[in-house]
C-alpha cells in the first residue's frame, strides 16, 4: 500500500510499504480521508518535533523515522482483530490517535490520560497513520460514527475535538462573550463549538477571507481586523465596558496574546490552545491585577463522544471548513505548500490516500 | 497628629496634620502598629504607582499626593461615627484597606469587589493610612479582633489575607505538595497558610537566613537553594516523579517563574501573587503541553474573617515574622532602607506612629 512518510525536516516521501497486520484487540481501517494538521506543517518546517528521529525510537511504539504521517482521519472498518466483537466490517469510524502505556487509566472517567508519560500520537510517533491507505488501531481509540455522516466531514472530528477540549478547559458557557484569536482551522472550529454552546463569539483575524468565512458560516457574531480597530476597546464596547468572559489563543502570535489579555474582563480566562514553539512575553501585572487565569490545553481526553454527537446531531456543520481534496501524490505541492504559502484561502485540506474519494 | 506622607518618588515626609474627622458610618481608630509593605517600597523607589500623583486626584477619594501611607495596620477603636452601634470604644480592630465605589456589592458573598473599577487603597490612594497616629475608616472595612490577640501580630493580618487569598485562588488543599517561590513576607505567610491547610510545603529561596526562618517556624517542610540544586528535579524526587500540585510565585523574578513552571505536575496551578512591574517571559509550550493554569491574585476579598480566625485560634503564629519595631522618625532610615538593602534579615518591620508601643 502507499503511505506518506516523514524522514526528516523537509523530507516527506510517498512510499510503497506493507499493509499493517491487524493484531488481537485491533481494528483494521481503510482510511477514507485524512486532514493535514498544523502539527504536520511544524514537523515539515521545523521538525522532527513529535516524530521520533531516526535512531531514537519512541518509548511506546518502538518506532522512529521514517514514520507514516496523518492523525486526523476517518475510514471504514475493513477487518477485526481477535477479540473485537462490538464493531462490524463496513462501519464508519474515526480515530482518537493516541499511543499510551498500557498501565494508564484510559477509562471514561479519566480527565488526564492525554497527559500521561511518554504519550505519542498515531501518525506522528509510529503505529501507522491516516496518510496511508490502511491502518490498524487498538479498539480503545476507534470511535464508530453513524454511516450517514459523510466521511470527509468526519475527518474533521479530530481537530474539532481539540477545539472542544479547549472550550471545556476555558469554562466558557452559554451567554458568555468569548473572543477567539485566529480563524485558522482550530480557531474556526473553536468558534463553532462556542457558538453551539450558546456563547457570543467574536474573532480577531488578520485575513479578510478568514474573517468572512467565520461570519458566513455563522460561527462568529463579530469579527475584528486588528490592523483597523482596537480589538480590546471594541470588545469592551460590546460588553457594556466589562470585557470578554474568556478568550482562546489559536495563533501562537505575540500581538494576539496581548490583545486577548487586554480584552478580558477581571477573572476572565485566557485559554491557550496554540503550540508555541518560542517563548512568549506576558504582562503578568495585568494577569495579577485582573486575576486572569491563563490555561493551557492540548489535544483531548474522552472528548470524541461529545464531538461526534455534535456532528451527528447537525449542531455543527463541518463541510464549510473543508477547502481542498487531494490525493497522496499532491500532498506536498497542493497540500503542505498551499497551507504554508496561501493559508488565507485554505482551512482544512483533506487527503484521500487511496484516491478513491477523489 | 503626625503621619508619614508620600509626596513623590523618594520623597516621604513626617508631617504634622489635623486629626481625621470621624464621619457618620465611620470608625475612629488609634493606630497601634503598621507594617511596611513591598508596595510601599515600590512607591518609594519607582512610584507613584498606586498613589494618585499631585494634581491627579483619585476618582473615589478625591485626594492626590501628598497622601498618608500605610495599609497594614491594627489599632484600637477611639470613637464611633453616627450610626455605628456594633463596635465599642477600646475594641481591637484591623482594617481591610479598600476605597470602593458605593454602588459595588461588597456583601459577604461577593468574590470580586476587590476588582471593582477605580478601586483604591487606604494608605495609598487617600483616606488616611496606618502610618498616621489616627485614621477614620468606614465600618464595612473595620474587622474586630479578640482583644487578647497582640496588636503587633494583628498588623500582619493584612498581608496574611493576601497570602490566604492567593492560596484560595490556587485551589491548594490538604495533602497537596506546594512549591513557594520566595520567602519574603508574602512567600512566608503563604507557606504558613498552606501549612495550616495541611499541604506539604517546599520553598525555593536564595537567602540562607530566609530559608532557615521558614524551616525554624515550621511553615516549610523543605527548602531549596536554587543555586545549589535543580529545584524542579528535587520536587519530582519528593513527589514520586509527579511534580508539584501547585506553586506560588511571590518574587517577581524571572528564574523563579521558570523554576515553578518546570516543577509543576500536569494540570498543576501556578499562582502569581507578586506584583510584576516588568513583562515576564513564559514557556507557553510547557503551559500547553502540561495543561498548566497560571492564575493571578491580588489583595483579598471577604478573606479577613478567615484569616482572623486562623490567628485567633493559634493555627498561625505571626510573631516570628516580625523582625523590627520602629517609630515614625525611623521610617526611612531603619524601615525602608533596611528592607531595600538588608532584606535577607528583615521580614516584617512594624511602625508605631504614636511611639506608644516602643
Amino acid at each position: 500500500m502507499r503511505a506518506a512518510r516523514f524522514y526528516d525536516r523537509g523530507d516527506i516521501r510517498i512510499d510503497e510499504i506493507p499493509e499493517p497486520e491487524v493484531k488481537p484487540g485491533e481494528v483494521g481501517i481503510d482510511v477514507a480521508w485524512c486532514g493535514i494538521c498544523g502539527s504536520d506543517l511544524h514537523e515539515y518546517l521545523e521538525g522532527p518535533l513529535f516524530v521520533p528521529p531516526a535512531g531514537h525510537p519512541h518509548p511506546i511504539s518502538g518506532e522512529s523515522a521514517p514514520v507514516t504521517l496523518g492523525h486526523e482521519f476517518s475510514g471504514v472498518v475493513s477487518s477485526l482483530g481477535e477479540g473485537v466483537d462490538d464493531l462490524q466490517v463496513g462501519q464508519h469510524v474515526v480515530v482518537e490517535p493516541y499511543i499510551i502505556h498500557d498501565d494508564v487509566d484510559t477509562g471514561p472517567e479519566s480527565r488526564d490520560y492525554h497527559l500521561s508519560r511518554e504519550l505519542g500520537f498515531i501518525g506522528l510517533s509510529g503505529c501507522g497513520g491516516g496518510l496511508g491507505e490502511k491502518v490498524s488501531v487498538k479498539r480503545r481509540w476507534v470511535h464508530p460514527i453513524r454511516n450517514d455522516v459523510p466521511l470527509d466531514e468526519a475527518a474533521l472530528i479530530e481537530p474539532l475535538s481539540v477545539a472542544y477540549h479547549a472550550v471545556d478547559r476555558s469554562g466558557a458557557k452559554a451567554g458568555d462573550f468569548v473572543l477567539v484569536g485566529g480563524a485558522g482551522p482550530i480557531g474556526s472550529l473553536t468558534a463553532a463549538v462556542l457558538k453551539a454552546r450558546g456563547a457570543t463569539v467574536a474573532v480577531t483575524e488578520l485575513s479578510e477571507l478568514r474573517r468572512q468565512r467565520v461570519l458566513d458560516t455563522g460561527v462568529a457574531d463579530h469579527v475584528f481586523d486588528p490592523t483597523k480597530v482596537d480589538v480590546a476597546e471594541e470588545v469592551r464596547r460590546l460588553t457594556g465596558g466589562r470585557g470578554a468572559d474568556a478568550a482562546v489563543e489559536a495563533t501562537s502570535a505575540q500581538p494576539v496574546l496581548d490583545t486577548l489579555l487586554n480584552a478580558l474582563r477581571p477573572q476572565g480566562v485566557l485559554q491557550v490552545v496554540a503550540i508555541w514553539t518560542k517563548r512568549a512575553s506576558i504582562d503578568l501585572f495585568q494577569v495579577v491585577m485582573k486575576e486572569i487565569e491563563v490555561r493551557g490545553s492540548i489535544a483531548y481526553v474522552n472528548t470524541h463522544p461529545s464531538t461526534i454527537q455534535l456532528v451527528e446531531s447537525g449542531a455543527i456543520d463541518l463541510k464549510p471548513f473543508i477547502t481542498g481534496r487531494i490525493g497522496l501524490d499532491d500532498l506536498i505541492d497542493k497540500g503542505f505548500e498551499t497551507l504554508i504559502h496561501h493559508n488565507e484561502t485554505a482551512v482544512k485540506i483533506l487527503v484521500s490516500p487511496s484516491g478513491e474519494g477523489l
